[in-house]
């Protein structure tokens, strides 16, 4: 929102020194504050072992004519339908299908356009079930979370889980992914336990937190995301799109796994498990490069950059 | 995200009771409880007292190709800005010129793609100031907040001002409107007072509240933003377009009272000073339909809908 020429700022943030330590691990203790950097400085400082590939087994790309739709799954969160989306994009169930409903501010979902008529509708093939239970959330043992400092709101603690958004309640032992743009879920009906994985949808909007614990959460868009969230807005009732010729066809949608080596995306995401990540969290928190005049002191799951490189700048 | 025959679902919330009321006067009693409706029911239960016209002199239209965007100004909050954006209008600065920037996640921008280039810029015209100063924040006084229950995390106190999602600090006696999805700013340099609001800019993302307080708001689209949030993403550092073809041209931006009646947007929005305004605001807090097995208990002043009607559909 500022002028062109100052476009090098909204990259560069100079973080106050930490006050409220960030722990990788829960109620681990406070790590000892860093001295303030920006968000570049943090990613230039980084080390091999800051960054992960993405496991082709969790990894799933949305062709369009346009580009791929890179998409980490979160078996960690939703084990069934992570298996069931495996054995969808190998029996190639969305190849062709499209993407039905644009909701501005809100989500843009696909699966087949058929899905409510039994006449017409695709099958889902080989090893899919039909009917999965509601994975809405699941106990925190053997997950560690890099923790927010500030308070959450929407749940009694928030922060980050093996590269997801997430929250958790400690008192009830659950933990459960955020609805964060980039947020990919299963459309589901009226019954907790109607998603199957077929039907997904992505937050293009202000975080509908709303929805945390009231769907099951698949994973997070990766890369690509602009290419879903530019599309025309539906017109239909809930953004859906009126006619078929304004859906956006679905080439495929691959597991990684399924996809010669040579064709996949050659990216590598910063971990957010480790001390740099929580460095990189505070220079968000608290920027106080020349642009900023007041560092907000604050931030919000959903304000966190998760960033992406090419496999290529890895370093030994 | 649920499936296409459920779209009834997500217009309609069922409310629980009111737990935590909201005042629509700061440190007003609590309104009596209501009983628990949906937003639906909320806004049929609507009087004609509980919506307002806009005032031609605070509503900008932003003329595209594809249709009109409204804007409301905010003279409250800025008004040496909004002096200046109406005379900019008057002088059909923003005509002919074009929206420059589509920053995925994060803001689009309009102005003279030309402004950094004496020799090209377009002349501002009459009655237009070059330097303002920053309208980041206001004195309390005089401003009713219609407060949220729930705290904010970014600001002490968050409500709606006058239409607006605002914030305050009551220690301080400061109040600004909130960076929400639809919010209007004015692009800057480096220096605090480099706006004059012939750049602007609208959030189209998750809400960037580090903003506030360091940048000067000017309002919010009421209409329209699917215009604006849909545009393909530019492909320069920050979303800048990287060529003047892929810019979507200005028809023009005019001054609803520069415009003939007969052209002027038949529409009304819901005040949100009301104890209706109130009742909305829990019916999206805790929604208890068939589709949410658990109501959230909380909300965020950029979750809360901003109902827009055709004045046609006005009770007397």
């Amino acid at each position: 929102m500022h002028r062109k020429r100052t476009t090098a700022l909204l990259a560069l943030a100079l973080s106050a020194a930490i006050a409220a330590p960030l722990s990788a691990q829960p109620n681990a203790p406070a790590a000892a504050p860093a001295k303030a950097r920006t968000m570049q400085q943090v990613i230039d400082a980084s080390q091999a072992s800051d960054w992960r590939a993405l496991d082709p087994d969790n990894t799933l790309y949305l062709e369009l004519a346009r580009g791929r739709v890179v998409i980490e799954l979160a078996p960690q969160f939703a084990p069934e339908h992570v298996a069931n989306i495996r054995a969808l994009a190998h029996n190639g169930y969305w190849n062709g299908l499209s993407i039905n409903r644009s909701h501005d501010n809100y989500v843009v979902q696909w699966g087949d356009a058929d899905s409510e008529n039994p006449a017409k509708r695709k099958p889902f093939g080989k090893g899919v079930k039909n009917k999965l239970p509601a994975e809405f959330s699941r106990k925190s043992a053997g997950l560690a979370m890099t923790v927010l400092p500030d308070p959450d709101g929407w749940a009694p603690q928030a922060g980050f889980v093996a590269g997801f958004a997430a929250a958790r309640d400690s008192d009830k032992g659950d933990s459960w992914l955020a609805h964060c743009y980039g947020t990919v879920g299963a459309g589901r009906d009226l019954a907790a336990d109607s998603s199957n994985g077929a039907e997904l949808y992505v937050v293009i909007g202000q975080s509908p937190r709303h929805l945390d614990l009231n769907i099951t959460t698949v994973g997070r868009v990766i890369q690509g995301m602009e290419l879903l969230s530019a599309l025309p807005r539906g017109t239909g009732p809930l953004g859906f799109y009126e006619t078929a010729a304004e859906r956006t066809p679905i080439r495929a949608i691959r597991l990684a796994a399924d996809v010669p080596q040579a064709e996949r995306a050659k990216i590598e995401v910063l971990r957010t498990d480790t001390p740099l990540f929580a460095d990189l969290i505070e220079s968000r928190r608290n920027r106080q490069d020349d642009f900023y005049k007041r560092p907000a002191g604050h931030i919000n799951i959903c304000n966190v950059p998760l960033p992406v490189r090419a496999a290529a700048a890895a370093k030994s």
